[in-house]
């Protein structure tokens, strides 16, 4: 992970910047492994210093190698000033994770520093994955792959929403997940038409298409898969407007190319429903990043100007949503290679009937 | 829950405010009833308004009965503009949740608006507990007491901590909580001694205690408890320090009384432990307050000068850490009455030897 520093104390360089208090705890384990929930570093000077409090005095000496480990006494501030951990004049802090709250007590403390609020500088980094951190996605795609094709099997009229959450969740962690990488989506009737539904304590209804949108936590890093299966016999135009999303999504992973926009790819994919006669029901962008967080840049959608790097990863989840009727969305997790786009999940799209 | 309104709308007033922008979504949860995730609220000039986007249309109107709701077509800055919503030159924020980030960039939409921070400007409120708050957080303990009671017989030397923890997250859920309150800690052996431990895959170990920290959302109020049980013969010392710690616990719920401060309650329960000889080994503050977070005001720690409030919610948790052999924490929520601190929590603190 020591190659991760490099290139960011290169462009801090070019931007001026003496010192970079990193407060974002998922860039923390992006930079050094660190799993625990309290620490700050300190990038400049020519050095990579790392701040935790006692709790993870020994966490530290296991995961975080790449930077020297200091554990704070009372709070970070009074740690960075009593040990001239500061060095020049310009501290660049996160724009987009520090609170103007936080930044108003820094201001106060370190009085003769100009404090710099800089945005997303780490992005453009984070975005491409080296081959460990796509060998970890990997596994996360498969654990919760694994998850799916456990719960299947056990969705009937018998249970309910909220139940096969619940053994998503439980199954996730039983198969060695952290966590769920966000609260499980499992939306049936009506419900599947709502792209953001939350599972219910009622009955799958038969004749319905079931959406289940679900992803785990593994080694830090997060997986995203969604499938429409139906419960029993489902009307045509059901059936339709799964086969349209289906071929959309399989549009979108074949169209991938490295250096695309977010914006162009969701744009073919979007005339691609459109072109079948669901422009207004596809209301979502067609993905977003995934690494470390669920939901990380490159941006997938309207308006997105980020770039589909290569050894990016993102989700390609287009859906087409007939609202108080059903809804469908089909979702793979995907890398950006040279010649194209490679999913992490295997599991058939073709429409598995219960 | 119209009440609420009028004595924000009054400090308001006292701080020359004309409009309040609320983004944080627990306070939005608070004011309205809302359980979806992306809203603002605006206060001000004898309104109060409700800002969602089209997913939430539905939910706004079953959730939302006490504001004017607004479905945002763009972004909710644009939607303040074109309609008009911001009334008066002085907006206040939310400095705690507002980024430097968010705020610049309302600062530019906003031009001739004077964006002004407020930190916690609705925490002396949220910290006083209505009849029906309590009843809901009672509720949450009990579910989550329910499910201590079920996992605890499932505890041996052939599970591990994230198979209990695993199965603790589930019978939550299957019991009809929203979610865990906090990731549950389950810690055996030498990581009993570790306040904050994450469980990890390892069998139990004879004759070591076990810490298990709970809680869950019910209908948006979180729990939250603590017992450490036996599993077979313990050493003396290990006897020792749970039967202090649980007097030292009990000591604090008789001790509170409405209008102390968080530091005046902690500093009685930490003479106790440090009468007894552990005055190094209780690290953590006495406890912190539970609502709508499982952490919120009051504070209830060496430096908290927060009140105890008549119907404020807060825990009582003190332990002993001996680090490297075992470790203790007894937990309670209590609501503060008048005449002292009622627990939510009912289950047994005589040490269990499973």
């Amino acid at each position: 992970m020591t190659d991760r520093l490099e290139p960011l104390l290169k462009k801090m360089a070019v931007l001026g910047i003496d010192t970079f208090l990193v407060s974002d705890l998922h860039v923390i384990r992006w930079l050094t492994g660190f799993s625990g929930s309290n620490a700050r570093v300190l990038l400049g000077g020519g050095r990579a210093l790392f701040f935790t409090d006692y709790r993870y005095a020994e966490q530290v000496k296991q995961e975080v190698l790449n930077m020297e480990p200091v554990i704070i006494q009372s709070s970070f501030v009074n740690t960075f000033l009593e040990g001239g951990y500061l060095s020049g004049s310009k501290v660049a802090i996160q724009a987009e994770q520090v609170t103007v709250q936080e930044a108003r007590q820094l201001e106060k403390k370190l009085s003769g520093v100009e404090l710099v609020p800089v945005d997303g500088f780490f992005d453009e980094f984070r975005m491409i994955k080296t081959a460990q951190e796509i060998a970890a996605m990997k596994h996360s795609a498969a654990v919760s792959q694994q998850v799916l094709e456990e719960i299947l099997p056990m969705i009937s009229p018998e249970v309910t929403e909220s139940d096969i959450a619940a053994e998503i969740s439980y199954r996730h962690k039983r198969l060695g997940a952290e966590k769920d990488s966000f609260d499980p989506i499992v939306a049936s009737g009506s419900h599947s038409a709502l792209p953001h539904a939350r599972p219910r304590p009622e009955r799958f209804v038969p004749g319905s298409l079931i959406v289940i949108d679900i992803g785990c936590i593994c080694n830090g890093y997060a997986s995203d898969q969604t499938r429409t299966v139906a419960l029993g016999k489902i009307p045509s135009e059901a059936r339709r407007i799964y086969e349209i999303t289906k071929d959309a999504q399989q549009f979108g992973i074949d169209s991938a190319r490295p250096g695309m926009t977010g914006r162009e790819l969701d744009a073919l994919v979007r005339d691609y429903i459109g072109h079948h006669g669901y422009a207004d029901c596809f209301g979502h962008g067609l993905g977003h990043g995934v690494g470390i967080e669920v939901h990380e840049k490159p941006r997938v959608g309207k308006s997105s100007d980020d770039f589909l790097s290569l050894q990016s990863v993102f989700t390609i989840e287009p859906g087409i949503y007939l609202p108080g009727k059903y809804g469908v969305r089909i979702e793979d997790t995907v890398v950006m290679h040279e010649n194209g786009a490679e999913p992490f999940q295997t599991f058939t799209k073709e429409l598995i009937e219960l």
